[in-house]
């Protein structure tokens, strides 16, 4: 199991995408954007549920933090019965947020990887991409990553997504 | 944990979004469709992957079944965990596919959903739908169904999917 | 040219593909929800351009009303230049609505079609699609068809939109 | 009017999208992307339409032709009519496929851009995008600038694509 951690517009979908595609075996791809597509809509604008503000801060309540822990103890019973997974999350807590990784994971061998991208860079290609709310990138380049620990960092500020795919894929075997 | 069972362009997805919207409780949403998206893009070309004939037909291979067991063991694990699933899938296998389920189920309670569709109607909303390979609705509307085991049937024929949803949620305490 | 106007949810772009589908010459679709998505995403959220409020109502400024028309005017130049063309709109403004596009085709000949749906039932199918701001379907059932004059004039309700555009298709030679 | 050329992958929409948010003036947004989402679905799998082959190279029939002329047409109309529109084209045909755009604008001002990527990097791009039939941005990559006049070139092989945007935007006043 390998679990990504950067803020919005880092790169790690794209990097996950390179994985997939790189790596021998087949690997499963799920992350903090399939659950909550995978939530119903009106959780999207619910104080229980997960708020986009327009600022690009993110809030999620209790409904939400009791749905993910038990999404994220499903994830994991995937990789114990045998699938290869990659997941790409955003961990808004920084270091609360891998505790509770840990203690779905219970164990568990898991690669670590640490997704920067320069603040003014990401925010950038949050414009690029022009379908998330303006703000997100900039706010959480940083806390994100507070108190985190990494098997392995990349850095697409001045990389290629593909170049950063390669050097997680050479810590897989 | 909800499963509902039919063949493509049957409105299990547009139940699925009604339920979701209609239930009181917050309950995610799966399917064939999102673990498809989860696996890597080339096991989507690949005999050991899935692979979807020019004539409508889906043709998966062991590496799919093998990633598939697992998948379905962690949505039910999710749902041991607590949270409420509702499953979209189309058991191309007819009774084989909802024995894969039982054997991941483990004895966890599920209400079985058949969602039909009149061969025909299904295939004009496969032309309805234009993203979908033309041939599938048509070649699956019966086959699914064969030997499977319901608890309640809806028919999308000639009944709106919100009026199905709420037969179904009715069924849901 | 053919130019469908009716209600947000009322089955026009699915009638769109199966007229692609169904007419043997190769006929180009545009319609509102394309032009709004050639806007930049800064006039979605903006009096100038276009919002769609909370409820359901959607306002239109001045920016958009000048880009609109331009827009209209090139479109028709497109027809002009032998392309064929099939719109989908929604006549917000019902007869004004309609003589903008009149003022644009300046003579062109023109399919006018009427796509009518029940509102409870376009309401329903809103929640069905989930990707729509819930009351659009509801709030524009009715008025969009306000003073109208149709050639032709389909009603999703009970029929289905492959069965609408065979009607429409008909009437094209 | 501005048109932007560049092969796949090569970073024209997002550049497109940081030019609608950065101009303080509203831009429509068109291309051969839009274009090509207009046409019948038929017409892409057919050798009178576009057929993408699996090794990337992109093929165009005479149908096509005919629809793209009255296509570019119907845009330099738009622009005539008073709207700012900027265009992401792929000059499959080099020098030529310019010719095509300068016969439709009959002398109407244009900002000509080139949008260059390393070879080797937009092929990287397009395996992070997912989406695309891989081989394209290789095989793009130079033979749509071949003999084509640029006012302006940017390269987002090293240049992140909201700074080649600003670079555009400059030239527009």
């Amino acid at each position: 199991m390998i679990i990504l951690n950067g803020g919005s517009s880092s790169g790690k979908s794209g990097i996950v995408r390179c994985l997939q595609a790189e790596l021998p075996d087949p690997w499963l791809a799920f992350g903090c954007d399939s659950f909550v597509e995978a939530m119903p809509a009106k959780m999207q604008a619910s104080d229980e549920g997960i708020v986009f503000a327009a600022d690009g801060e993110v809030i999620v309540g209790a409904q939400f933090r009791a749905l993910e822990a038990a999404w994220m103890n499903g994830v994991v019973a995937m990789a114990r019965a045998g699938a290869r997974i990659v997941i790409d999350d955003v961990f808004l807590g920084g270091a609360e947020s891998q505790q509770r990784w840990r203690k779905a994971l219970g164990g568990l061998a898991v690669l670590w990887v640490g997704v920067r991208c320069d603040s003014a860079v990401a925010a950038g290609r949050e414009v690029v991409r022009g379908d998330r709310v303006q703000g997100m990138a900039a706010s959480q380049a940083d806390v994100v990553h507070e108190g985190v620990f990494y098997d392995l960092e990349v850095d697409t500020t001045h990389t290629e997504s593909l170049v950063c795919a390669r050097a997680i894929a050479a810590h897989v075997s």
